[in-house]
């Protein structure tokens, strides 16, 4: 049975930390090198259900795309919620590992496994690793829709590709509008506009858009967006890296049993709808609002 | 008839500059201080299409709660769509004046509309400024929902009380928890979490919240959280200060025409909806994620 | 006729924008890329003096050394000086674009007309340009006087060269001494001593000279110092852009109308001279200062 | 006979270092505090040429205006000229010591004596010492002409009043303009600019004003600026240190023999004039600028 | 028997965290708040040679002087020391708290109890804490030996009332002089020459002094130093800590058992001598160092 | 005879300034560059006892280890010991030099005075110099020990090949380890931990360790620790650089005396030792600390 430092060694292999940015905080965040290793969990959050799943299932390591202290700190007393993770996990002997941005620019990484799960024949990233002569690895991905759909279609296949979450997929642009080339960034995608922008895409995959960055995106170009969960558009490379390892696993003759958590760790549980009537489709300028119907807003 | 600089006068007597954060850029933006001003025109956004109503119009002033440039610029060619505002409005004699967290910390503010939209009597700012000795200035409002009714009640309250957006109303939190104490914010909010935390309120209602801030604040304790689109949420107190700034003008005897604008601003024209099963009511912990079936990952 | 961005591309071939330094604020300030171009001012500063000739000549573009705004300004309002300059160029239609560090580091650029215009034959510049293989850029330029002559002809020579304002060229050093190879750089040029030092030149011609530095420089060498006012050195490279600019003009059948606005725009409007004896030129040290006679000093 | 540190003590009760600027660097540079001290000798900088003078005349003590070393430095050897000046005093027995900033602050200070110097009656400071209860310290001074005089008069007195320099006076402005109140400040007076418009006046007396912040002044508004040589707005100060330390000095019975130096160390030795035109005083608006004619700058 | 956060809000009473440097990271670092509490070691530093000791005597809580993290840390992983002794802590149950300069700055604190050690009588501190209008508070102490006696038979003093460690007591100063006002501050105490020599004291005990300080505070003063280990010198504040959480839980009637470590956490394990003679007596300077015979360093 | 820029060109190309870390301040602190040089002093510290012994024994020149000033200075009054070490020097006509961190880089440098003079043969620098193609430059050096002596042995030859001191040499680690390879630092040496611990040695060689640093380090790994003084460490080198000189003096034919002084001037002038049981040597850790009697600590 391989010890925890030889499974972490595989894992970081296949994610080198040096990869990661470097304001980012992967590796090993708690466990004993020595530990006998036997069962893998996937998540994407390092939440206490999370924990609290892996401890249940008796897992030795819980593998993790977000850190659980991005920031330094200088307790894990259990009188926080991030402390009482640490808690649970030394105190049932499960190991805590984060591959984050490192998983984000490696080659298969976060953001190929979201180009397969919307449809996606991926071409290369949006922001190439200027370190990687191949020019695979980097930021997000270019992909082609073929054969090219509507926005409004390519939308419904982004909601049925990715793992159902309470809010569904936020849309913006014209609903006719051809999509053909289209990137794609898995988790928070605003610091990527300039060069999305630049790649020439019909449409661009990504998450948690605020007002502000999608609204100066919306004026600046027509590009449409298509907004999911967080959750949604990192957990499709749970599979991947549950793959990777497995394969490295087998060669070596290891018993490693591994499985992806299917918990929904998105925070929002439902969703309230709104009488919204979309902009007509004829209209001149594709980005034009709406107005609405202010009466119901007078109490 | 009232020259801009008359205008302007009122409008920083309801909204001074100096309540502004020290990041912010409020004031007027363009326009002529000895310019006549007969018609003012209320938007959330300066975007071109707002713009172009103002022109349509006949604006000779456009009062915005956002800022055209948050951070200074030293072009305003029109190469850029910022630059193609200022030119839109200078060219057809608009002025803009931006009124943005200055409004949001005056009392009443564009928390106050949001928390009036709603349903809620307001009690007192989340953040008091500490130089108000009244109390009632600041960030944020608290305010009591009379009489409480449960979460999903609630979400659906919000979502029709606010001008409809295409995306609707993210809720998180257990739907059958009685609502009861409210910590409202229009805009991005994700920075009062503490705040509202030790408020002790049952639900939180603010827009652009993200995974991370969401993700902790949920762990953190069992707040309820409302997020609605950017622009709805800020939307409501247009007419607050249409209303205070009519006021004034009929006081003083001026011809001014004012109006809201009804066009949505909000980047999101579509919401393509997911099969999601959210969380059994008698789930013995409230924030228990649900697994979802992982089956329509597979591509 | 050409379009606005036609002759914008042809100036930052001139002028490329990346010679600026980093901290400068080069290219288009106001202006539609679309708008035809017919007549092009040059002038050394944006105040409102030159913009009003340049909308009483007709001109659809001004052409300025100084940027309007060095630093970003997030409000162009017109209550303030630059605001009226953006207020009144926007509705008149002119265009504004800068040249600033990217002229004074080209080859020819503004310290070559500066050179020309003393009367001087240019070796070379007084910083090369590190990425520029034919060491003819940079800041500042060497050249050499043919034949030497003394400081006071040379002088007067650099005040007979460059157009006259009002309060003439001061001279620090021995009078007496040949001047053989100088050192000129446009514009302050107070940044530039330990190179101009280091060249090992008789003078040094440039602009806005400060007590201290000049005091240091004298105590630290004996480098004779002329120094004329900011915008003389500066205006002789308005011919030199005016030239290169009709040259493109004419190879592409542009019809073209250029000016180099005369407005003397430095801002000393007077001269009050003083009863200042020199120091004897058979002085043993050049650089022993003269004793004054404190009588009248006594009110 | 009193020692160093006696005579120190005295100059640093009546220029407190405290009253400084943090960035300023004022107090003792060289000298035992315990050497007797019978020969002061006071100047504007600590340069070569003033030492030799200190040295001619066995002066102990040395007072300057400017700081030797502003910045910190590790090396006084004799191999730059600041080194050479630390030698030769050591050498020969003679302390320096600065008043500088704190000068500048007292009342009366530099801005008292040069207010004097050119016939204004002080009202008090440009921006006062907000620790000063009397409202007398501060920064610059504000002063009345009794009677008005036009600004030519002015500029003129101005010359006659200060020690003659090369390069005599600079003005700008309106020259029949009537100027009655006046801000002056002793040395570069270009930071002040903001608080001299405030304080509403006709005309502003400083020196080693540059093209840019004298350029923007004279377009805010329509303040005169007369500009003379750094050295010779501060020399006036000289005499009232040396009164003042006298003063002292006589009371305590001390055999002191204090003089001023008259030695000019404005390093501008000569001045060339150039064949300027002023603007026609009828011109409609005062700053607008008089074009010039070009011919003679083309080489 | 009370709960870990009982046990903790006493100890943050005795020792308030507010009272901590701002770069200190003092409280409680790992541990369950609802865990039982029975057992308390107080010890200096949180080693694993210590943590070993408090899992083999059954300790609930270790509070020790030195935080184990003063930087923030995002793992906690066994693959280093700190990580091993969290594990360690975790696994076995222990929490460990820690009071590092709120301790130092409590009255009585870290250099009351040091003051105490070496035969002192404490008369405030070096450094008042400006927030304690008792002025008790504070960095450092004050205190007198009554009577004086020579620097040698204080040295011994010192090195006999402190914990035994294997490198003993340095000194610096004339063995003949007479000591009896002292300056002390337990651990490093470099960073309060000023405040020290200020006190006008005839010697200093402190700990790991480094050469340039050192020897900069010898040649700026005649204050004798008297250096130990930085263990020993904070040592005999645990019995302190010992005894004021002893005395609450006593007044609550609690079963509380504690004990302070022995174990000697001083790195140094050994002290070769060397030949050194001192220098003699009778010196004129009494800092005059001694020549040493440089035969023995030829190799 | 040399002039003093002479011997300075010499002494920089045998530690060429450049090789100075960015934060250090070498070469010439007072002096004047022509004057004749006819005895040089080595020492460490630019005290006043080594000034004195200069100017005792005629010296023109004091080449010392350590700055005067790391930091800038703007006062060299002699109200200071440095500003009254930069008077005798001045006027008695002694310059003083330092070669400091580029003495230590050089090869040979400190290190390597350090590592021969405890009986070690060098192979390499700690941290390589990348610049230096020999790889010999750097900082620190190891060394081999040839046979291998047990740390107790190596320890008293440590402090037999040192100059003597009055604290003598501080020990961490087991006796009866076999030390062969040894790392060597000249001065303070707890920012090259890290790179100690990669090069495997046995035991480190160092001054100035403080508890933190020593303690962390013996936690993190099982390197012996021998830490002399400061100065001790360094005095070696002054024979080197001695040699160094007088090497080229002869090759010029220069009368060049010189001289290393043999001042102690660590300012440690004492030693207390304490009645300390060192831990068992049978102990199966050989870092777990001793347990002391604490009952003397009882006042």
């Amino acid at each position: 049975m391989p010890k925890l430092s030889d499974v972490i060694a595989v894992l970081e292999e296949i994610y080198p930390p040096q990869w990661a940015e470097s304001w980012d905080a992967v590796g090993l965040v708690c466990g004993d090198p020595d530990a006998e290793t036997a069962k893998v969990l996937f998540a994407v959050d390092p939440v206490q259900s999370v924990v609290d799943e892996a401890v249940a299932w008796g897992a030795d390591l819980l593998v993790t795309h977000h850190p659980l202290y991005l920031r330094g700190t200088t307790s894990v007393a259990a009188t926080g919620f991030k402390g009482r993770v640490v808690h649970t996990l030394i105190r049932n002997g499960v190991a805590l590992h984060v591959a984050h941005t490192n998983a984000d620019h490696a080659h298969p990484g976060v953001s190929d496994a979201l180009a397969e799960a919307v449809g996606l024949r991926v071409t290369g990233p949006i922001i190439p690793d200027p370190t990687d002569p191949t020019g695979r690895r980097g930021s997000g991905r270019i992909g082609l829709l073929e054969p090219p759909i509507t926005l409004a279609s390519f939308a419904a296949k982004v909601a049925d590709g990715l793992p159902a979450t309470a809010t569904g997929v936020r849309v913006s642009g014209d609903p006719d509008r051809l999509i053909s080339r289209v990137a794609v960034a898995g988790g928070s995608g605003d610091s990527f506009f300039a060069e999305v922008r630049a790649a020439g895409v019909d449409a661009y995959v990504t998450a948690d858009l605020r007002h502000h960055p999608a609204s100066e995106a919306t004026e600046a170009a027509p590009v449409a967006l298509v907004d999911a969960a967080h959750w949604a558009t990192e957990w499709p490379w749970l599979n991947l890296a549950d793959r990777a390892l497995t394969e490295v696993a087998t060669e070596r003759g290891w018993q490693l049993e591994t499985r992806v958590s299917t918990l929904v760790t998105d925070p929002w549980t439902a969703h309230a709808p709104m009488p919204y009537t979309p902009p007509k489709p004829h209209s001149s300028t594709p980005h034009s609002p709406t107005p609405f119907d202010p009466t119901p807003a007078a109490p």
